[in-house]
């Protein structure tokens, strides 16, 4: 293999495989990033079994071949070069990186051990705007968190009908949804769950492309790609494809906890909202409760924290309230990140009864809500 | 005690005193800030014992008094605040902090346990430019290294004498000297060893303030003072002081390993030289030694490292060379520490022997120097 290529291409080529890419003692092949020549293009692979991650820069090859050299290392070395043309060249598994007056040969792997990547060929996909779906994903994202007892709710729930996309995660304590509206409807309705991890490397690596995301599936495996700006003879041509496994099992039947009628619906300011839960929460012990007051007479929301060792903490926001006084504790954590998943600059906050589940949604824009449970009282 | 004081005002002061403090679990009242009136000022005291800090900032005095409460307690707090006018009072050794619509009662501790930070009257001190003695400081604070059996070279040595200050550091390994010329000279010559961490603290907290700094002497205490920039009714008052516990001991005399005669001395880009090492400190082992060959008949610098399991990285630089063909190596990171503090586009660089003391300055500008020991060989 040699070829010719830009610096700039391939520092961002490396900066995206790199990615998943981190030291693998049991499997070490995994540090490392697979290179091969595709026509006019290199091709730059990683995975770390569960996640796999290709991308294609422009180049120019002089000689056709593959190899395998250690990611981190090869990145490093390409962002420390000039912004000038590198010429890499594979001699004996090594790799020689040859830029102006650098000179650099780098210890390589063979490429026969690098794990096989799956090829999605006349799969089903369906497309969508790549920047909304990355901003819904965020929103959603971070609720799920990683549990032994129950794989099945670690990940992201997609659900695609008709012309919606649907994207569910919880904790079993909170549970984030969001709605995006598709252009053209679906041609089949299907469901799968995501692992987190891809999931946060989809948002990293897409959410700024403008342009459509393809999503491909097939039972047990994803893959999102994004295609060139603009590719050679304007034939349209994949920028870098991400492929995810599925997670097993069958996700739990969420919708029945969304509460449906509420006792007390509350309005107030996100922004202040946020400060006065942050600066309660400087007075919370170990259990991270917070009391919020709802008392519509005075037309204003308290929240309010103590800990006898620390000290306590009220205050009040003005807002629109209907129903009736209501008071509940809440883990703080669990109201900022619903409150930071939220940007309009007015928040609906809907509490039913002490111990039953509330829910926090943008003003204006039904496409996303936050359920939260409240603590228990002792 | 009970004052008006303005938030942002406050939030400064506090946030430069809880510098010093962290979780002191042996000797909780540390974590603690000391607040207390002074005719028109709030006075800020915090101190780890080994350095303490104090900072006034201007106040409406209802009741004088004191307090101590948590720091980071307390700096949160009024972070959390909103712009507005603060009013904090004391009540049985608590502080209730009211602001708008918000009202925070923080638990304190009896003031009298707090450690007493010395004060300074009538002892000798001098004058020098904050900024510039700041930027010298920088160059030379983190060449310093903590020594349990050396513990004078763990800290920063600083001679004054006539009209100069040197400031010195070195781990044994490399030594970086800054000489500052003072604008009127020293009443008497003296010279002390000041930890690394209050020395840093001193570039942090002064290192961007216009105007002298003073720095005032005792045996075994040392304490550096800048003024407010407008103090009601026009007499200068202190705005910060950072106090600090001097090191025993005497320093090495350090003069003696400053090489005075070169085999060769070359002249060459700084940011390029600088860029080189890194990318050859990709290929070195666990020793980070990189080989550096000066070649006057190519008139060239190569740097070069190897490591069987990694590859190899050789690059050159053009250089203005004086001298002998020499070759030596180093550790890449005491060359890219030396390079770093020199800010000047090209770089002098004086080799002697192969395992004989070098050094790095900057062009153009004697005030500055960097002692480093090569490598030597097996």
């Amino acid at each position: 293999m040699k070829i010719e290529i830009l610096k700039e291409n391939l520092k961002k080529g490396l900066a995206i495989v790199e990615k998943i890419v981190g030291k693998n003692l049991s499997l070490p092949i995994l540090d490392n990033v697979f290179i091969n020549t595709e026509d006019s293009f290199l091709n730059l692979s990683s995975t770390d079994l569960e996640t796999a991650i290709r991308f294609w820069v422009l180049a120019k090859i002089v000689k056709k071949g593959k190899v395998v050299v250690p990611a981190k290392l090869f990145s490093g070395v390409v962002s420390s070069l000039p912004d000038e043309k590198i010429i890499i060249e594979e001699k004996n598994q090594g790799l020689f990186v040859e830029c102006k007056n650098f000179k650099n040969q780098i210890q390589g792997f063979n490429p026969e051990e690098f794990p096989i990547i799956p090829e999605f060929k006349d799969t089903e996909f369906l497309e969508v705007d790549g920047k909304r779906f990355c901003q819904g994903l965020t929103q959603v994202v971070d609720v799920a968190s990683f549990s032994q007892s129950r794989p099945e709710i670690s990940g992201i729930y997609f659900i695609f009908s008709k012309n919606t996309i649907k994207i569910v995660a919880t904790d079993s304590f909170r549970l984030a949804e969001k709605t995006i509206i598709l252009d053209k409807p679906i041609k089949k309705d299907t469901s799968f769950i995501l692992p987190q991890k891809p999931t946060k490397e989809i948002i990293n690596i897409l959410g700024d492309k403008d342009g459509n995301i393809k999503i491909h599936f097939s039972p047990n495996q994803t893959m999102f790609e994004s295609l060139m700006e603009e590719a050679p003879g304007g034939h349209p041509h994949p920028q870098v494809q991400i492929f995810s496994r599925l997670v097993d099992g069958e996700y739990p039947n969420y919708e029945e906890i969304i509460p449906k009628k509420f006792k007390t619906q509350v309005v107030l300011k996100r922004d202040e909202f946020l400060n006065q839960i942050r600066t309660a929460s400087l007075f919370t012990g170990k259990v991270n409760e917070i009391k919020i007051k709802v008392k519509p007479q005075s037309k204003e929301v308290e929240v309010f924290a103590q800990d006898p060792d620390i000290g306590e903490s009220q205050s009040s926001i003005l807002a629109k309230i209907e129903g009736e006084p209501i008071e509940a504790a809440f883990n703080y954590k669990f109201l900022i990140d619903g409150l930071q998943n939220i940007k309009s600059s007015e928040v609906i906050f809907d509490l039913s009864k002490e111990d039953g589940p509330c829910i926090l949604k943008p003003m204006g824009d039904a496409s996303y809500l936050y359920v939260v449970m409240p603590i228990k009282s002792a």
